[in-house]
């Protein structure tokens, strides 16, 4: 949506926003790379996230797809609108299961307030994803208080 | 499914499980009740598990949703299967506000392998729900090392 | 969200909307009941609209669960708003046999824009689902040329 | 899933399938193209399918993007096998205007029995989707009297 905001000041405002999510620095999420309508991150195997097998849990896997879909809808947004998350649909197509995590979030379409991303999360050095995620971003704006 | 297993086994089932989840250890929740078909849970806000607006991550309550649907699941599965989380939608109706948020997990409607749940979340006392959940689980069978 | 519209405008507002869908009039749709947040309608076993095993085709049931939802919600927005699906998520829970087919649309929560509603599509006098939906509409305003 | 099947003859399986279903004739749709794991169909505009902005409707564009995701399941099974949907999400990113729409569906990643595939669907010459779907499949095996 926005064009004329230089990617360096929409770069930091990602890092910002994700900077005040404590969820992400309780998993430990790391940023890998930040581009208009792409959002790179990556989440390490830790037995505090783990579902009943031992295995990454999903709520984990979906929450950083989440955020990378958020940021990646964030990053075309104008500077002053505020990101949420409408809805997301998660397949989990096989286990989490490996040492490092890998999630992307990309824009499909970008309307005037709705974004609609996609997200893949990969394992370790894998070309196929093992869990993929359709999500449904809202900007909002004249929130006092909120911002990111 | 199963008819013929006790209820207390049933029950003592669920909670087996849910005590081998590190992610629900981590996020502190605790199990409400287990009905044949309908799990509650709750969850306490804490800043570890925080979105960019301080309310609690969508990550944090898909997660919760997500055991109570699975939990839901499980306790109509035979004894000897396993659940995993095919996929599921969540939609984010209203900000997580609030100090304790409950989660319930419906079975809407059981197949062979693939059983339906719904799932809501209410901040405090509420009786709007702030989230909901349309949920997928597959009953697994002959897993070498794998239970719950 | 609007309260002050009596209830028959309500109901003939939705009516006249139904009757500009020519996919519904194709289908055979018949709208059995309107309430404030709540739409019932039915649909009859039509060769036209089987799948490849003889059932009545995904598309045909969803459909109708997407216009029982649409007119839910558009049931509790302003009489200028227009309604549009952004998205939903239809499980298939059993295939789609009988003869006639009651479609329910149901409000979970209603936002300023965004109403999340519930569907389920239910066979001759089965009280389980044999399809279960979950929709995201918004209400459209200033669109001139589009109504309903 | 399957390897040894010829392509030709995985073609005829998914062509013989596609028209058995009367919902696919009644709509008018055409087969593009059939490639293992991603198939391509066309719709045109029709006043009998459309929504009462006069677009065609979701339920219409839902029910193309379900059968080409459907089919690319069906296109890696084994010939035995038959297909039904699970569950899809369908995001409508835009109104469907336009005269011809092209659906594609592509598997994202097929299990032993849940095929999980990604459709998209475009306007006339359109480069950027409308629509977007995630589809979870299954594969049914040893129903008499069931097949494609």
């Amino acid at each position: 949506m926005s064009q004329s905001e230089p990617d360096e000041a929409m770069v930091a405002r990602v890092q910002a926003s994700l900077e005040r999510q404590g969820m992400m620095a309780t998993l430990g999420v790391e940023l890998i790379s930040v581009e208009r309508g792409r959002v790179r991150m990556a989440l390490r195997h830790d037995e505090r996230f783990t579902q009943q097998h031992g295995f990454l849990h999903a709520g984990a896997v979906a929450s950083v797809l989440d955020s990378a879909c958020g940021y990646a809808a964030y990053s075309v947004m104008p500077p002053e609108a505020s990101v949420l998350t409408v809805t997301y649909t998660v397949n989990l197509l096989a286990p989490a299961a490996g040492q490092r995590f890998t999630m992307t979030g990309q824009v499909v379409r970008a309307g005037r307030t709705l974004v609609v991303c996609r997200g893949e999360a990969f394992a370790d050095g894998a070309d196929r994803p093992f869990a993929a995620m359709q999500a449904t971003m809202t900007a909002l704006y004249d929130r006092p208080g909120m911002s990111g």
